[in-house]
């Protein structure tokens, strides 16, 4: 089977994450992405440390696999070759902030009536609608304006950020869910619409439970450090050697666990239900714990695993690079550097499907407008011989 | 326009988060999507807190608009539905251990064979293949052994769990876009595809900057609180009345934010740029208290933004779901009740297309089988009269 958007060419203007973690996707599930950069200094994530030879690793994690050229859209020489990038592209991304695009004459709109095919994926901090959608933003903006803080971190002390970049992440799975959707009604109508993906839109889309108690008992949930608010045992236990993980999210499973710890209290009324247990969740943490600081996480983990308890170690990212369940699954691929050598690591492909290639290196991240030529010369090239020839495929 | 899932029916066999979020996301784009549950419990999340009228709040924010028919797969009778709700479906999702499907007779391999055009998709723990494909996960699990606990929550203190499970909502995302790409693939070819999506892979596919610090120094990153590790300044920092955010991503931000300071340091070696800010991030978030504490939030907030460097405040729940932006862009909807009446509130939908309803309300979540009668009447209406009609369109 051919990957899902063969033959789809995306021109990706975004930096930083949000955009280009958004095209990462795409170019995993087949696009053809060129990446249009600033003249000088490019995609600001190229100065993010940490480097190797000069060159950001970080960068090189998210951006493998695309081209990249260089152009000025103020310049006229550069904008005669955007406009015939344009002619040739199925999707156009961006994260600038609302109106830059209309300013430089490549909005929504002009671009629509000029190309009425071309699909529009705009991510932005805000959205384009909105009172304050001209305002700028970052990941830890949204976290923090979002709610999804001020439900992390351990209860009475300062929120933390989400460790991973949960603010431009899900914004740009969104804008790929988005843009896929978009290409799926071109295939239908041959017309291409706007995707226009917020950051804040997207954080408050994953709150879930939290919106669900806040509705429903009037307060804001505060952070509750590794415990789940609505589920319990749901949360670390103290080993003899440290912390663990519980998962028992049912009433079978906290039987299961019962019996493991040879503690009966599944039909003890104060734990014999999910809403009792989260009622009595601090006396039932300490009624395990009890018994779980005898013996070493890995003693714990071995005997809940096999009567199919969910359960598990805290994994470092070093530990979690190296899991033999992980790596089973190839999800740490190499990325190529010019030598065609493995040179950076980079997540896999989390999407396996049965007709997609899962492959265990990546091509490099490329260099700032280091494949200004070879776009040029596919510019010129009979659209019949070129990765976008299969455009009108969906 | 059409909705892009229009005329798509989804057979939706998955239950708590991962599955049902995924599915969510179906029905905003338009499919039919058919909740099969376990008969006399159904769903765990009908049975998690908080209630409302005693149905669950969170069950209904998450699965308003699907239909919900219970069937025993194990019993004949039930089968026999079963077996006529996949003539008719476009996708059948499920979140079981793997091997379950397939003792059931309704495995990839079974379905594939008798029904070609079927995308199967499954979301799980750990994923199809690898040593570990059996063993149970939630959220929780994950978010531990995937590495993204080991960087949330202060230094030196004990690993906090992301507030918002991302463990389920990462996998559900990337479920939802497996499927539409073998619904893209299935329009070219008339084939279905299996789509295998793991929670634990999910989790690694997020940690981007982690992953080139770990593989890269040699060393894995700590949590660090509520500062970004590769961005300086990108944190939180104390006003007068609290803390607040400012995320100035570059040179050009931070040399706006010493402007708006009255701080010196553009030009200064340690801090000209990113890395060295990095460097010296503990020494610059010290030179920038010292000036904030004078002021209260609001005032540096407003500063701020008016030069346009990122900032603002952290709210909690009830004040995300009372932000003019979020609803300006209608992010909050209500969820009905079986009156009709405003019941519950649910996020909104953050993908904005421009030819796509962003309707204000929600129809219903459905009561366990509360739809049998009307989905066995669909199935005995002619194809053409029904919400499958469109079922060959992609």
């Amino acid at each position: 089977m051919t990957p899902p958007l063969e033959g789809i060419t995306v021109l990706d203007l975004t930096h930083v994450l949000a955009g280009p973690f958004a095209s990462m996707t795409m170019a995993d599930l087949g696009a053809h992405v060129i990446k249009v950069e600033r003249p000088g200094t490019g995609d600001d994530t190229r100065s993010f440390p940490p480097f190797k030879d000069g060159e950001s690793a970080y960068f090189a994690a998210i951006n493998h696999g695309k081209q990249s050229i260089a152009l000025d859209l103020k310049a006229d020489g550069d904008r005669a070759i955007f406009d015939r990038l344009l002619e040739r592209a199925d999707v156009v991304l961006e994260n600038y902030r609302p109106g830059t695009m209309e300013k430089l004459g490549y909005g929504w709109e002009d671009l629509h009536e000029r190309h009425p095919h071309l699909i529009y994926g705009a991510v932005s901090g805000f959205g384009h609608s909105g009172p304050e959608a001209l305002k700028p933003a970052y990941d830890m903006v949204v976290q923090a304006r979002g709610g999804v803080m001020s439900i992390t971190g351990e209860a009475g002390r300062d929120p933390v950020r989400v460790g991973a970049s949960i603010g431009d992440i899900v914004a740009g799975m969104y804008l790929v869910q988005g843009v896929m959707g978009a290409l799926m009604v071109r295939g239908q109508t041959g017309k291409g619409q706007k995707v226009d993906v917020a950051m804040l839109d997207s954080q408050l889309a994953i709150l879930e439970h939290a919106i669900a108690i806040t509705t429903t008992t009037g307060t804001s949930p505060g952070p509750t450090g590794a415990r789940h608010p609505s589920i319990t045992p749901f949360e670390t236990f103290h080993a003899a050697d440290g912390l663990f993980v519980i998962a028992a999210g049912n009433d079978a499973l906290f039987a299961k666990l019962c019996d493991v710890l040879g503690l009966p209290l599944a039909n003890d009324p104060r734990f014999a239900t999910n809403p009792a247990r989260c009622e009595n969740a601090r006396t039932l943490k300490r009624l395990i714990e009890a018994i779980t600081l005898d013996k070493p996480k890995a003693h714990w983990i071995e005997k809940l695993e096999s009567v199919g308890v969910p359960t598990g170690p805290i994994q470092n990212v070093s530990e979690a690079l190296q899991d033999r369940q992980i790596l089973a699954r190839n999800m740490v691929v190499d990325v190529l550097g010019e030598d065609g050598q493995p040179k950076y690591v980079a997540a896999g492909n989390p999407i396996k499907m049965s007709g997609l290639d899962d492959p265990k290196t990546r091509r490099p991240a490329p260099l700032l407008d280091g494949d200004r030529a070879t776009i040029l010369k596919w510019l010129d090239a009979p659209a019949g011989d070129t990765p976008s020839a299969k455009k009108n495929k969906t």
